[in-house]
C-alpha cells in the first residue's frame, strides 16, 4: 500500500538480500519509522515488543526471523533453538507458531549448506502467499460493497465500520478486513469508514485511521461506545472486521468489543461481515465460546496510554488513579448467529455448520 | 461520602455562610483539590470547565451561582441576567435550566432586601432534595441487589457493572447508579463493581474508580469493550446505570455506550437496572429514540487524552494521527425493552407504558 509516494509492504527483504525491514508499528501514527533487523534477536525483539503485530505479519516476521538466525549456524539443533526463542515471544499467537512449524519442516530436508538460501525462499512465499490471499478477500468482499452501494442513491458513499486494526499493517499487505475497503476505493465506489478507537490499544485510532489517510479514503475515529448509536441511527451501512480464530461453525474470537458491535448490527438490521483468511479458521473447535481460551493481557494497557503531547514528545499518561487493579480480556467471541457472513479467499459464506465446509469441503473429514 | 477522614458532599456552603466550596472533578482522580466559588463567575467557570458535571450537580452549583450572583446587585434584572449567564454555560444541561428557572420564582416574590437570604435558603433545600431523593433509590436499590445476594453463595460478592459515573460526585451526594452500591456496602452486602472506563472522557476510570476505593468498594477497572465478554461467561450479576433523560415509557438517555451494555445484558439474561431521580423523567417525551436530541460534542474529546504522566505531572497526549477527525455523539438511547426496571425515589418500576405512570400517578394527565 502506498505511504506518501512509495508503495510498502508491512516486511520486505532489502536490497543485500539478507537483512529485512518493517515498519515500527509502535510509533505510528506520529512518526514512520522504518527498522532492520539483521539478526534472530532483533527479529524476536520486534515481535515481543509489538513493532509488528496481527497474526499474519507475526508469521512472516517469524519466517523471516529463522533465516536471520541460519546465519549463525543451519544444523537441525539450531533450527530448533532459533524456533523456540521466537515462539517464546507471543506463546499464544498461533500464526507464529505456525510459520516456524512450517519453516522448520521446510528447511530440515535440505543439506546444511543449502538451508539458508532455502529458508529465504520459503519465507518470501508466506509472504507472496498471505498477499494472494488478502487480494482475494479484498475481491470477494468488493462484491458485497458493490451490492450495496447499487441500492444506494450515486451520489452517497457506502458507510463501513470496522473494530480494531485488520488492514495492511496486520498482514504483509491488503489486509482482511480492509482489503475489501481498498478495493472498493479503487473500483470508484465512494467509501466512508467509520474508524472503531479500540481501547486499550487503540489499534483503530493509531493504525486504522492512519492507514486509511495513507490511501486517501474518507473516514472519521469513533470511541468503541458509539457504534451501537450510529446504528440506530441508520448511519452504518455494513460492518466488516478481521479474526484471530474461527470455530468451523462461525464463531468468531476477535479484539475485544467486537462482539458488542455484533449486537448492535443485529438489533438494527446492519449486515455483519467477518473477512478472514482459511489459516485462521481452527477446524478443531466447534464452540468458539467454549473452547477457544481468551488471552488476558496486562493491567497497563488499560491503565496508560501512550500518545503526542502538544510539545511533540511520545509521552504514556495514567488515567486511572492508583488504587484500581484493570482486568484486560483481550478478545471476544461473536456467536455464529450474529454473524452474516464469512469472506475468505475462496469466496463468501454463511455461518454454520454447512457454511465453511461449502468453501473448504476437504477439511470435513477431520472434524 | 468519605474521602479520607472526613465527610464531603460535592458542593458545600463554607462557614461564612457566603463562599461556596467544590471539588475540581477535572483534577480527579490524580489530586483532591477543593475549589472555592466566591462569585457568580466563578460559578459558570466551574459548570462550563466542567468542574462539577452530573446534572443534579450542575443544578445544585447553578442554584448557588444565582446566590452569589445576588451579591452584586438583587433586582429583577440582575436575577435574569444572572439566570442567562449560568444557563449559557452548558445550553443543553436540562437540570441547568430547571435550577435557574427554580430560581427565579422562588426569589422574584421577595421585596429586593431579602432576596440573597432567601436564594441561599433555596439553594440548601435544592441541594438536601438531592440527597434524600437519592438515598431513597439507593434504599430501594438495595433490596434488588440483596435478593441478587440471597441466590448466591454467602462468600461470593455481588458483581455489579456500571457505566460512566453517577456516584455522588455526579449528585450532591449518594449518587443515582452508585447509591444502591453504597447501601449494599452499609449493609453488609459483599459487592464487587466492574467499572466500564467510559470513552471519551473516562468518567468511569476517573471518577466512578476515585469513588469506589475512597469508600473501601472492591471494584476493578475494564475498558468500555471487554463489558459483553464478561456477561458471555456469568461475571456480571447485574447492571445498574444513570440516565440524564428518560422518557416516560422508559426509553432511557444516558451516556453514549449504554445501549450496547443494555444489548450484552439481554442477550446474556444479565438484569439491567437504571437509577433515576424522577426530575430526570421527561414527560413529554413518548419514544426516547426519536425525540431525544443528542449532544455532539467536541472532536477534541476522542483525539486527545488527560492522565498523568510518569514523572507525576498531568499531561494531555494526542492518540490519533494529525488528519482524523472524530465525531463524539455524547449519548445514547436504550430502548425501554431492554431495561429490566427503573429504580427511582418511590420504588422501582417496569418499563412500558404503565411502568412509572405506576408510580407517579399524578402525571397521567400531563401526557
Amino acid at each position: 500500500m502506498r505511504v506518501g509516494d512509495k508503495s510498502y509492504r508491512s516486511i520486505w527483504l532489502t536490497d543485500d538480500g539478507r537483512s529485512v525491514e518493517i515498519i515500527d508499528q509502535t510509533r505510528l501514527p506520529h512518526e514512520f519509522r522504518i527498522v532492520s533487523l539483521q539478526s534472530l534477536d532483533d527479529a524476536a525483539h520486534a515481535i515481543r515488543e509489538m513493532l509488528v503485530r496481527g497474526a499474519p505479519l507475526i508469521g512472516a516476521t517469524a519466517a523471516y526471523g529463522v533465516c536471520l538466525g541460519l546465519r549463525d549456524g543451519t544444523a537441525d539443533l539450531d533450527i530448533e533453538r532459533i524456533g523456540k526463542q521466537l515462539i517464546s515471544c507471543r506463546p499464544t499467537a498461533v500464526n507464529l507458531r505456525w510459520a516456524v512449524e512450517r519453516m522448520r519442516s521446510c528447511l530440515l530436508p535440505f543439506p546444511e549448506d543449502q538451508r539458508v538460501e532455502a529458508a529465504y525462499e520459503a519465507a518470501a512465499l508466506i509472504c507472496d502467499e498471505d498477499v494472494r490471499v488478502n487480494e482475494a478477500i479484498g475481491t470477494h468482499g468488493l462484491e458485497i460493497i458493490r451490492k450495496i452501494y447499487k441500492k444506494k442513491n450515486r451520489d452517497e458513499p457506502v458507510r463501513i465500520l470496522t473494530h480494531c486494526n485488520a488492514g495492511w499493517l496486520a498482514t504483509v499487505d491488503w489486509g482482511t478486513a480492509l482489503a475489501p475497503v481498498y478495493k472498493a476505493h479503487e473500483a470508484g465506489i465512494p467509501i466512508h469508514v467509520w474508524v472503531d478507537e479500540t481501547r486499550p490499544r487503540s489499534q483503530g485510532a493509531r493504525l486504522t485511521a492512519w492507514e486509511l489517510a495513507a490511501q486517501g479514503i474518507d473516514h472519521i475515529l469513533i470511541v468503541d461506545n458509539a457504534g451501537g448509536h450510529l446504528m440506530q441511527h441508520g448511519m452504518v451501512d455494513l460492518c466488516i472486521v478481521g479474526t484471530d480464530r474461527t470455530s468451523w461453525t462461525g464463531d468468531v474470537c476477535n479484539k475485544i468489543g467486537t462482539y458488542l458491535k455484533a449486537l448492535a448490527a443485529k438489533d438494527n438490521n446492519v449486515p455483519f461481515y467477518v473477512a478472514l483468511p482459511g489459516s485462521t479458521i481452527d477446524w478443531r473447535i466447534e464452540s468458539g465460546l467454549e473452547e477457544i481460551p481468551i488471552e488476558e493481557r496486562s493491567e497497563d494497557e488499560v491503565l496508560w496510554i501512550q500518545g503526542k503531547t502538544q510539545a511533540g514528545n511520545i509521552e504514556s499518561v495514567r488515567i486511572a488513579p492508583q488504587e484500581p487493579s484493570a482486568a484486560n480480556p483481550a478478545f471476544d467471541v461473536t456467536p455464529a448467529a450474529m454473524v452474516t457472513g464469512l469472506i475468505t479467499e475462496r469466496g463468501t459464506c454463511s455461518t454454520g455448520r454447512d457454511g465453511l465446509l461449502s468453501l473448504y469441503p476437504e477439511m470435513e473429514e477431520g472434524i
